[in-house]
């Protein structure tokens, strides 16, 4: 909980407000987006955290910006693939729904375990099935029972993005569809894959920003929540 | 439940293979999407549905299209401005969680009652705050409790499309936002509000198609579900 | 064969150069747009060919555009669904491998049957499939014997356009994939079907224009000409 | 005051035509956009400012081309965050409104400095906020006072862009709105911003260019001139 | 002043929120939006309106909305070709700045006069020139005095959208520039002018939405407000 | 020659500044875009050229604009197809080279009409050939002489807008490429046409808006013109 | 033949799941698609297919990720620029018709190489023709005779992507279109070359993703395949 | 003249088909473009005009590509900022017109020198003026003299890309319109000057590719090439 008469320094006021009441307004942590930021300023950010021990995920943190966080809070999660850090390293127990991300190539790996890790690090059981992409539907009908166990489905595709239309026409629970920015030529950084999925012939399909598997492990973890 | 001795009509078959198993297999009734049928191939399906006593929602039907399901389905329900028929008229006994749906504007309005009729006609209880704009915060402010005691809040705007991230930074459920066509110029047809959404500063916020109340509320229902 | 001795009228000069060679250079019969062309004009084209006997498809003819030709060439065939008219109203004995065509909702079916035309003009034998969209993936399953007999499968699908992924990876044929207007919002009339196609990540995916139902049938035709 | 007897030199014609009038005709200094330009080119406009006595402000200048600068006018002022160098370095004595500039993100800050620096450069008293985003509304709210104490106010932000909307519901003076290259995937590299800002659902929002802080600045020490 | 034990009736829950406490929070009176609003749903807001005696303008009425407003409100004020209406028709007594509205073309006059009309009803004294486009220099440097005295300065153009770069490039007061849709092809309905005026080589340039002549008359009278 | 002293009339200064002066200046007759301005506005500035009696073109009249024109000037040319009017009637004498207009389809005279006779107005020879698209390459290459004798040849095409490439490998004059809307689905009104145009991989080709016949036939009067 | 009871090795699958079925099913080898995997991945993925002893083509490796291959399968073919792999190196004996690719311009040649490489890879005879653009159009008209041997063209181009509309009007066989990314400014990476492939005015142009030599080569395997 | 028995040697034909009957056919000699081509190629190519003795010019050459050419061709001419070589060094005796060259912003001289230098080389005279944009009038309107003597005017600008309607309102010469991309956030690299120069409200502009100093001026020679 946060405490009303803590005064964050000088230092830190003239960049950043942490929202330290986030947790209790929203039941969720405080996230930093790291791009963007200075590692100077991240150092600042994460010793203020340390000292009113606010549990925080960084998101998108190069080397040289997770080499700062990680000077400050040395016993962070790190996973450099999805440019994640987060504080404390344990998650926290499961409660609520089972998670389960599906990609749909090798390549969307990287987004879809940020998506898995987050929704661990908010408190949910996950599972990951990787390469399940429509050119070989036989891969994806193999996983039905566990697609169908789940309270919710993240489905992450670069490409065609086509992989979420499919799902979401066979299970009941929601998918909430990651676009990637694997592909080139007319994928335009995944602007294919955005469209697709807001075009979704089978209803029931939530669309999250290109890349942003933090915002879909989070939303998925609100669904999924314990009621 | 479908029966699998049933054997569509030929004037059927030309045209439609209707998914009658997908209340079994997703949970949730058939939907018809009206535009680009002519009134004589949806005066089939209707004969269709009728016959298999077969739930469903009509979505996107003008006046034309409306009159000639009526026909078919005389006493289907029927809602003009947001273009929705039902059959039958009457929603199921409702379950689950509240659906909360906040209008930007009062020209959203008929989206956002597309969104509302959806979550009830699948079982929901649903609530609608009109004209809750961020140009006069308090608005949307004063409706704190009622938002925080949804288990979704589906969030209907236009122009800006701003509304989603503020209300994703209140509360703790899952925020559907729907962006609409509500504009002019650099709004291009509802692109500024749906590019808004998707950058929601705020995580937590899961964006439909423009002008789609139908997937919204779909979506709402589903996350809002019992378990 | 064209006569290099004849000579076009005047009135026809000032408006067109018909390529009535192009059987000869080709293999296949001329096709006039009628967008964008008045029903005078169209007349006057009409004269020319029947006075040559040239075997010809119009495309996109309009109901004052379709009277106008059928005015001058009374026993054309005539479908004012897909606006095709076609004369000799007869098509040519079927050669060559089998096309078959597969729509992805009721909605494409005009775009479908204009394809499916155009490849019988062109003198191939065809099988049309409807509403075989994903989102009820066991439809399109249903007909995977038909859809690998075919030498060519033609994809005809709007909003998400994510039908020829799927179709790609089941047969070995190619598969030519026409994205439709169909829908609406981000589907931007069609781009985002279009730009799935392309991003089709099963290869042998060949696209074209979006609703070109009949440049779709052409392609399909000379892909399943007998060899 | 511009001497009309000055002859630039050879060198200095062939690249640049000086606007020295400019300060008397507009009432306020040369800006020099250092992009695009070389070291070289710089040298020698630099030099030319000098020996006018030309007060003048360089924009996006990057490491390499600020030394060059530096070496002709080493006196002059540098924030190499916001890439602005000026000359001289002491700004006039301020007169007019008060400019406030509020940045959503702490990676909005280089911009909301371009646009305070430039504001004081140009005689303005200026106060700045940040990380008030509209995730975390409590943060914009704590600083109504201030906002509505100013004579303009610079809303910058990235992302969603949300902010200008919510900060010219809440004034009465007018909101110079910053849209950021902040975000990344759908942002499209400030474009969802700048579409939000342009369909702000509040009238008193006037838009300049993404990542534009020099221009920002420049039109809120117009807005707040004496008069 | 708002009366807060007043209680909007039932059917103007509804649908709207009026923000009447506008005035007083930013002094500004209440704006309504009428597109995508029925006719029925404005005559319960104006009737609202006339109810708490609230100054009002109505923007983009067409002739049907129009009627109804009128129905309502007999004397409001009315431009059939900016589309606007205002309760009280007298403005009231001007203070402030000058606030001089530049039309490019003469195509561009209904936007131009809905800005004039705006600045007038919020309290400034306006004039208006028409047809100054760029194409012929010599029309805009003759009106320079004219411009030259004003507070700020509104520059209205289609097409190439030049004339605001030109226009600021002149004077010391900032320059609101509205895009018009006026223009065909490669115009993209404003977009071409919105980029221009957004990329205006001169500092000094506040850019509104295409066709946005309220917003530019409303951001022209703060600007040019009395302090 | 303008008379100086000339004082236009109230009703025509309040919305047009005509440029009388541009014959002098430019050596062209005034032209008046007619989209966007009313029947009355149209007849307060023919009445006004009438007096003064200035050489004018009236461009994109369609026909109620016409019809105001007409009433005005009843003996001006008029071509309904392509919405141009002229005052007076009869073009100039000829003098310099030969402007040659090619259409690539039936559907692009309209346009290209527009261009032939506004190169006539402007005093230059024109030849048009029609229906000459690189689908049947024969068709062009069989009018090499009359190209070849051309100073400037404008090719007006739509759909993939190839023919101007294919010209300009052919000729040693400029080459004029006029975009037009003709097409569908993705040539997104003539976009396709335009960047095909501007990307052409010969050199020597000069680009005009989308549909600007107007324009081409402007600028191939100026490039022929006698020096 | 895939052998069913083979188990994957954990690591692959967690991040494969190879298609080892897809020779069977489609009658292609398997392709893996490099770019956004990593070395590692691609030497697990490798090592899987040696050991299953399956055709494989890898597409877009770079010069780190085919050195990992190279690593497992040193034995495998490799064209660095065309950024192509292959094992086992020796292609199949050739069947079917011949495929013909033409390359507008010397830049465009990689894309081309890798078509044809892949056509050669699939079982099929092949030519290369480079440099016809239609800048000079009797380049491409010297090879007419090679062009109307083929059973399918491919045509490679960038920048206007104008060939493939002039070969398609002068072959019957199917034309392949490949927009390339050859180009700069408004050739938008490929896109304008895209869009004008997609509005070929001649029809039997079938266009696949900008810069997809792969796919093009693929498809036109198919198109080619002995029936 | 090029001679018709010459063989080019096997690796020539590889990658190139070079044009060395263009002098003949268009008057002006052969261009390569040097972008995706690699240095041995260029090598290749550099030496068989050299053998044929081929008046030729390069454009878009790096460093690196530069040096290759200079290799083969060590008395070449070559501009590294617009890089342009040109072989021989020597250019033709002018003829024809004077081509004027006007550059808005000191970064577009190396596009602007790229046309200067290319029109010098095709034979024409020629002057530059530089950073005479729309901010300051003035500096524009001090060249008229010059701009009014010149047989066609080069306009090259970036940002807002306004200097060409300027200019083609001041002379009767055709102005060849240069957008760069100089700019940064809403010029999207160019796209908005492109679109300004599309729109001039100004008849008589002539708009080439982005960036295009090599097109401009080969257009420009030939609008002023002696008639």
């Amino acid at each position: 909980m946060a405490d009303p008469a803590w005064q964050p320094p000088e230092e830190l006021r003239a960049i950043a407000d942490l929202d330290l009441d986030r947790t209790q307004r929203r039941g969720y942590p405080e996230a930093v987006y790291c791009e963007g930021k200075t590692p100077d300023q991240l150092r600042t950010i994460a010793a203020a955290l340390r000292e009113k021990d606010a549990r925080t995920i960084f998101t998108r943190a190069d080397a040289e910006r997770a080499a700062a966080i990680l000077q400050v809070l040395p016993d962070a999660g790190h996973d450099p693939d999805s440019r994640l850090l987060w504080w404390p390293a344990v998650p926290p127990e499961p409660s609520g729904g089972l998670v389960v991300v599906a990609a749909a190539g090798t390549s969307d790996l990287p987004v879809a375990r940020e998506a898995q890790r987050t929704a661990e690090l908010l408190g949910r059981r996950t599972e990951l099935v990787a390469d399940v992409g429509v050119a070989g539907l036989h891969r994806i009908l193999r996983r039905l029972d566990l697609l169908r166990s789940a309270a919710v489905v993240v489905v992450v595709a670069g490409m065609d993005g086509a992989l979420p239309s499919v799902v979401a026409g066979l299970v009941s629970a929601p998918v909430v569809a990651v676009p990637t920015s694997v592909g080139y030529g007319a994928s335009f950084d995944g602007l294919a894959a955005l469209l697709t999925m807001l075009n979704a012939c089978a209803p029931g399909v939530a669309v999250v920003n290109i890349d942003n598997g933090f915002g879909a492990g989070h939303l998925a973890a609100q669904i999924a929540a314990p009621r």
